[in-house]
């Protein structure tokens, strides 16, 4: 029988760090939403490349229509306009000017635009209705990205307003971390796949659903589900051929040190050089918790209950992952609205709600599943805490 | 030449609600992450449906060891041991006890779990050290769900958590709103999409990036992306095929009345019975939108402008979603840290970031992209504010 080798969640942490590295990969655009950027993005390009008018009107030079009032126009020959995307083919000369639409590129000559609205057509010459100010109503070269200028930094999850800045660039291939892929093992003599009906003592199996789908979370693909006896044999097999095909492979149930508990012993048989790195955490629920390596690949064990499977795998592959981009995104923070009590020398997880900001921790026994309907995410408390106050602001790690 | 027909905020949401509807369909589990119950669940089973325990030990007859101390065991006969997922061979009698794992099904006759670390082997006979409190360490049947309790609500967005819960339960299929599809379209004679090196006057595509990404926010799919010059049959064939294969066709450019906005014409010459629903939207950005039906499906024409064309885009996906979720997950609320002043008249969008709580509005002109990248999402001032003071308590609409 395998004894626990307890470890906190902070050397759980430096565990995580030492041991696993992610590999990148270039992309195009087109598949860059939602990856992390593995290198930092510098501008080749300004931001406009030209000087863009943001009205349309007459392009001019401001000292030309210096004492233009709507009494008094100060009349400009037209010398053409400007069509969108194109070159204006003349450069303004005194007392000229030119039609620009907004967007369109202005002319060599002019320092300044006057909207349609203040403007009237005399014959074909356009009267100019008040002074116009010198750079309004006008983007100027590199004014929204100046060439050589860092447009976004490495560890950056890339969202669509990310990749509208990349394409303004023409940066239309990035490096980014490669995706990774998990196998999730459910295991328990107990536990029933199909809809049919359950016999007494039989439980539908829950944690194949719910870590599959909290992977998606994270932007992880699952390759397989297994939902397996407690068979070592079978446990084994399954869990040689997830790795052929995933960078991550969790097991939930299994994890403890009881007769049919397999994992940590198939783990260790697996890599002889590394293997279990940790055999218990000092974490409630979640004692029962196995990080191993094989083949440079996470193996985790989780607790069989779907609550506490779900909690441990939510921190444990925000720690994983801790090196490739920062978890910020699914923390919220607020004010609880009840006292908490903890487990003394263990972090304790307790489930919460969250509504405008206040924080209601979900009553019941922690092995209810309806738990986790109500929960919008959980909190923690450090293990040296006896709880946590009403009042008290803290953080709440969503569980999406 | 069409002129605007300007509508508040208020006055499209009435809009989206009276004319469009969602369909339904039935899906497996394994389908229904991110999905949207169109039912309300009941269970048709209790959870759990035979009474369980949550520890290792010994089930017992709490008034048989009502006397037990560590001095004083009492010593009771084993008479089996129950194996998981199984129904238990045999029912206690006076003196007996089974011993039972976690999750493992009580035999009738017991009503109480003793802890394995508090009994001790006596030869065949297992000795308890301490008193059973009735029902302690049990789960009862129903305990988690009872049988007819609603379980999860209409409209609500499907996470691997609820997922659990309806593996939980046996329900194996759900009704949920179809997946919606849409087409993006880009138009502009300055857009260049490839990475070719851009001419004075040309600017790279934006809009098909951040629209169609941003589209996934709300889980829909993106099947075509097209960036058209600015010549009415063309975008108009385009927008034809579109509504053959979407429920959902944005064109962001020529959705202002100027000579060659064609947007709101086509919509028109597209459907003759609803065709353009709204022209024009009190709001800043974003003055140029179209709200169109056409063959019961949406076309929005959109702002041409980066920024403007996604704020737009999101507050009205919002609104169109809103009969078939609440949107709130993708807001937070927090306090400004400065004063923002706001166009009156007009309900005003401005982009902010978010820092623990702290709004902070981001400066710069409305035409810089690379707003973008540095916003968490956007606040809105309502159209009888002159703006916004520092510590006010806003809403902020995420975008992703």
């Amino acid at each position: 029988m395998r004894l626990y080798n307890v470890h906190t969640l902070k050397e759980a942490q430096e565990v995580m760090e030492r041991h696993f590295q992610f590999e990148t990969e270039r992309v195009h655009l087109d598949d860059a939403y939602g990856r992390i950027l593995a290198e930092t993005i510098t501008a080749d390009i300004h931001v406009p490349m030209f000087r863009r008018s943001t009205v349309d009107g007459y392009a001019v030079r401001t000292f030309d229509v210096s004492g233009a009032s709507e009494t008094m126009p100060i009349l400009l020959d037209i010398i053409g306009s400007v069509d969108m995307g194109k070159f204006p083919e003349h450069a303004l000369k005194e007392n000229q000017s030119m039609y620009v639409p907004t967007g369109g590129m202005l002319p060599e000559g002019a320092d300044g635009m006057v909207m349609v609205e203040y403007t009237e057509l005399f014959l074909d010459q356009i009267g100019i209705l008040k002074p116009a100010i010198i750079k309004e109503h006008i983007i100027d070269i590199g004014d929204d990205v100046m060439q050589g200028e860092r447009v976004l930094e490495k560890h950056q999850l890339l969202s669509a307003r990310h990749i509208g800045v990349l394409a303004a660039i023409g940066q239309f291939e990035v490096l980014v971390f490669k995706k990774l892929k998990a196998t999730v093992i459910s295991t328990g003599d107990e536990l029933i796949t199909t809809s049919s009906l359950l016999k007494r003592g039989e439980v539908y199996d829950i944690n194949t659903h719910t870590l599959k789908h909290h992977l998606k979370h994270f932007d992880i693909e699952v390759v397989q589900t297994h939902v397996l006896k407690d068979v070592k044999p079978l446990i084994k097999k399954t869990i040689e051929h997830a790795l052929e095909c995933s960078d991550i492979v969790l097991i939930s149930g299994g994890s403890s040190v009881g007769e049919k508990d397999y994992t940590a012993d198939i783990i260790d048989e697996l890599s002889k050089e590394e293997g279990v790195l940790i055999h218990g955490l000092a974490i409630k629920p979640g004692k029962p918790t196995i990080v191993g390596k094989v083949q440079n690949k996470l193996v985790l064990g989780l607790p069989g209950h779907p609550v506490s499977a779900l909690i441990v795998m939510d921190q444990m592959m925000r720690m994983y992952l801790n090196a490739m981009i920062e978890m910020k995104p699914h923390e919220v923070r607020g004010t609880l609205t009840m006292n908490v009590h903890a487990a003394p020398g263990k972090e304790t997880f307790v489930m919460v709600k969250v509504i405008d900001q206040k924080i209601y921790p979900i009553q019941g026994k922690s092995s209810m599943i309806t738990m986790m309907s109500q929960a919008d995410g959980y909190i923690r408390i450090g293990e040296n805490q006896e709880g946590l106050n009403k009042d008290d602001q803290v953080i709440v790690y969503l569980l999406d």
